[in-house]
């Protein structure tokens, strides 16, 4: 593969086979916007279908451009697929992008790793193979949310369905890591609940809240609708409640902004520059020594861009160094 | 009170104090609205406080019009307030507009009430004094939402943290019969959750899909996005999850309308149309013989108006005989 220099460039895989039909043009148009728009340092492992790295060959050379920038094309025959069952196809599909991508983590040959596969299956190969990182029970998704303050981490949206008191408190543990490495000082933290008085809501929430009261900047429960307003920057909730959460803001903004496209296409195109900054899109898997970004199947080159920007900069500022020297302290 | 007649004109009683401060006006303004915009018969105890009583009376008799309605004023000196503890208010406050409004209910003398008061206050009072219907073993509040097809019927927005998969099978009932109420003949019905696979999610909500398969217009498991595409009749929920759901899909819609209004003031209020249709205020709390209505504390009298058409229309059409006859068949 690809020979770490001395200066300490971030190495980076990147795994864009996730929709079942991944045209050779969509990772050509993808690379480009990578080299076009970063200009930091940095190489690139990219899994492609032999057919794929036939086509990009010839263009590689073309778009890494000068600066030594390295860009390996790694051949893979299978693919874990959309709707394949995570742990079966994680078992079965050892040579998929997908697993292999968290075995050169594993292994250190990449800092990071960004994929559009199967969540399901990232997760279940990534908990398989990483350890977790000390004092963390169990890993979490953290997405980012726009609201009137500026944007949200929510912690966990996806990644379990159940939640222990305990873990919640971890959580907000990864969500102010993961707020102070982009450039917040003393992020707020909110719990996701059915009201703001403390004994609202579910045990594990009632609990949790007790442990968060230790918390420096704990702002105590957030009910769905106050979230928007922007008051924290760390929303605390479990995998479930956290994944109805976003993806409830995800339809009513697409049936919102339907209803309005009949109207004014021009100001739908300003609203979603609101709605949908690029700074949103990609989740990050936390709490495991790795870094590893989730991007949508059908990600923009953008916003693949984004996520990789992001990681060579959770890379080079020890992301995850900092978030076991903030977990010990709390 | 007010006297049965035989014609079995509805008695409805109503309960406005359900903000800290609530204004002679606001009292005076909505009943104006009741009776200028409902042109079936029906006769009204609105409870109130002494001196709103004797502002009020001189004005009764020029609102209620002609057709021998009836509009009894009834005096309370205790109100629950909107932070007061559901349990000690309800036990303590006997006297207060809401616990009279439940005793009113339960000794038939009306038969439907609505307030717009402390939703946990009247959940708790509800249960204290009102029994179940045959087959059914908790209430649940339902809310309906604007949906691209439709409004969706929300089974339960809150008044369950904690639900068994049998329970969640009761609220697909329960959002049956109240579509078909609401005039759609054979409702469809989704499970909410974080996937559409049978397997996805929490225990009782895989039990409550093993259940709901013999159900006739079960539909799957729907997530979060794909609610506002209006695939389904009737979402079903737990109280916890279902309160997140209908309050992020709040604040998510005023979040975006506040982005718009810098822009255009006039599309806003277009828009506002189609996402507060007036037939989404209020929820019902249902599961008990008795129909009671739940609207905001700080609802415009036309929507209050349409909540009062509501509770006429479902005693007219015998929603708790429908409700107890279709449960038995399910």
């Amino acid at each position: 593969l690809l020979t770490r220099k001395k200066s300490k460039t971030p190495i980076l895989g990147i795994d864009l086979l996730g929709e079942d039909i991944c045209s050779h043009e969509y990772i050509l148009e993808t690379l480009q916007y990578f080299y076009k728009s970063i200009d930091v340092s940095f190489d690139l492992i990219v899994f492609a279908k032999q057919n794929t790295i036939s086509y990009l060959e010839k263009e590689v050379k073309l778009f890494t451009g000068s600066g030594g920038r390295q860009c390996a094309l790694f051949a893979v025959n299978e693919v874990i697929r959309v709707h394949d069952d995570p742990l079966h196809a994680v078992r079965r599909k050892k040579q998929s992008s997908l697993c292999l991508g968290i075995r050169l983590l594993k292994e250190k040959k990449i800092d990071a790793f960004i994929s559009t596969g199967n969540t399901g299956a990232l997760i279940t190969s990534a908990k398989m193979h990483l350890p977790m990182l000390e004092g963390l029970s169990k890993a979490a998704l953290i997405a980012l949310l726009p609201t009137k303050g500026g944007l949200v981490a929510v912690v966990d949206v996806g990644a379990n369905v159940y939640c222990t008191p305990q873990q919640l408190v971890q959580f907000a543990q990864m969500g102010v890591a993961y707020q102070k490495s982009l450039g917040i000082r003393n992020p707020s933290v909110g719990l996701l609940n059915i009201g703001t008085e403390e004994k609202k809501g579910r045990k594990e929430f009632t609990e949790a809240y007790t442990l968060l009261r230790n918390f420096p900047s704990f702002v105590g429960n957030v009910e769905g609708r106050e979230v928007f307003s922007g008051n924290v920057h760390v929303l605390v909730t479990d995998g479930f409640t956290g994944n109805i959460f976003l993806k409830t803001s995800e339809g009513m903004t697409s049936f919102i902004l339907e209803i309005m496209s009949s109207s004014s296409k021009l100001l739908v195109k300003e609203i979603k520059k609101t709605l949908y900054p690029v700074e949103c899109f990609g989740a990050v898997l936390c709490g495991m020594d790795g870094i590893i970004m989730k991007c949508h199947g059908n990600a923009h080159p953008k916003m693949l861009t984004y996520s990789l920007q992001r990681a060579i900069h959770l890379i080079q500022n020890s992301f995850l160094e900092k978030l076991k020297c903030n977990y010990s302290r709390g």
